[in-house]
């Protein structure tokens, strides 16, 4: 590591906008991927698109209090800036910035963004204020570090939707674009969360995606009931076993609406607790 | 009137956002006024405060129909664009950004801002649904209009503390002004709603300032109860006749803290219906 190659890190909301002013009063396209930190393929990938399409990149790393209910893994969620800065180093980041949670919400903070409909069902439903959490805390960093591109991956579906109607119905004037889920050989998505997973469970875990690759091959050999689709991957997951099913949903792509049958783009939404973790996954097919 | 000084009328998110990024690009500070239109002597002092401190001053009009509850005033709200913007001129308004409604909230909008327990009690607790619909709209022609600074009326004491806190937790790069009451000459504080008042109910209506002055001058020669303050302004207004009282609140000052008694610098809050009319207003004492 040279220190040339090391991005800046900055920690005050002052100090960032600052920086992001000035590029942009240069002429600079900024791009910005928000993430939790606990960096991995996935992250960088994002990286590797907003340095392909923007003049600078900045990464921001805040694990998001709000964005977790009680008893859920903010305490224990992985963190490591050192390691995430020389990741985001090795893929040519420019900046991170890292605020910590009194930076980001003093005494006295108040406020919360609820993006309606869209953040009602699926995960909005097994994590009521979580959405909540994400649109607030998203918007923040948008105003903090005013980016003309804003980089999300695709593994986070629903997520995806929510940034996209908060920033549609508040005008912010930023671009949302979604990239596509990065995997492990053995298809399972990246996610910060599958450190949590014992070896016998990361076996496991592939039967996420086998399951939606199933119903995929499924569809596409004519199979259009969801009914029985979601059938088919439920009997995969027993076979595999450990599972405790969370949802399976099949929504129209680019919305939450659930569908009955798989008659265009569609989207296979899952979630499941294997062991103490919990991933979500999906897969579009149609 | 002569065209040169009438001041551009913009109704597009696109175009008021390119007017103003050409602006600061120049190096020019913006002000932004956000009314809902029906000007007034009050409206236009905050324009004349924006055109001394900035050096492109731009007003928007736009009726927020979310911070209406049903049965409010929406529909009969005064609407006259020609003539505020006739207003506008006369005191050196550059731009006038008068979005429809449907430019703001398109088919599908549906993310709202809760600010948290500033909006809770007072204006809060009659108008349940108000200042989200401030917050909101706000925040979004913020977004639309990322003016420097942005100036808002001391009448409307709660909404100045709603947007400073919107703003603070949401940071918003915007400074916000916030500018005295402006008076007619027997002392009622400038609104557009004064404009349903029938004659009788204009006469009456300064009892409104006049209790509160009262109020005022028992707490300089040393009244500190608020409960002996309060019994002295609702013995003013029952006198003159006519008003059925929401609320008569005294909270310390840019708070919604109540106070019992009056200690140190403090603002007197009141609300009442006058025939169908509600008026709201407020004094700083102590």
């Amino acid at each position: 590591m040279t220190s040339t190659k090391m991005p800046s890190i900055v920690h005050t909301g002052a100090e960032i906008r600052q920086l992001i002013h000035s590029a942009q009063l240069s002429g600079k396209r900024v791009g910005v991927v928000p993430t939790m930190g606990a960096l991995h393929a996935g992250h960088l990938s994002l990286i590797d698109a907003a340095r392909e399409q923007c003049d600078l990149v900045v990464a921001t790393i805040f694990v998001n209090p709000t964005q977790f209910a009680p008893g859920e893994d903010f305490e224990r969620y992985p963190r490591n800036l050192e390691a995430d800065a020389a990741k985001l180093a090795s893929c040519g980041c420019d900046i991170v910035f890292a605020p910590a949670v009194d930076e980001m919400y003093p005494q006295g903070y108040g406020t919360s963004i609820d993006v309606g409909a869209v953040s009602r069902p699926l995960e909005g439903e097994r994590r009521p204020t979580h959405f909540a959490g994400v649109a607030t805390v998203v918007l923040k960093l948008f105003q903090l570090v005013p980016a003309n591109r804003a980089y999300f991956g695709h593994k986070d579906y629903q997520q995806t939707l929510v940034v996209r109607q908060m920033v549609r119905d508040l005008n912010v004037p930023i671009d949302i674009v979604v990239c596509p889920t990065v995997r492990e050989t053995d298809g399972l998505a990246m996610s910060s969360r599958n450190a949590y997973l014992s070896p016998d469970e990361r076996k496991r875990a592939t039967a996420l995606h086998d399951s939606m690759q199933l119903a995929a091959q499924l569809a596409s050999t004519g199979e259009r009931s969801v009914a029985k689709l979601t059938a088919a991957m439920e009997q995969h997951l027993n076979e595999v076993g450990g599972f405790v099913l969370d949802y399976i949903a099949f929504v129209r792509q680019d919305t939450v609406e659930l569908v009955d049958e798989v008659t265009g783009p569609t989207v296979i939404l899952i979630a499941a607790h294997l062991g103490q973790t919990r991933l979500i996954d999906n897969l579009v097919i149609g």
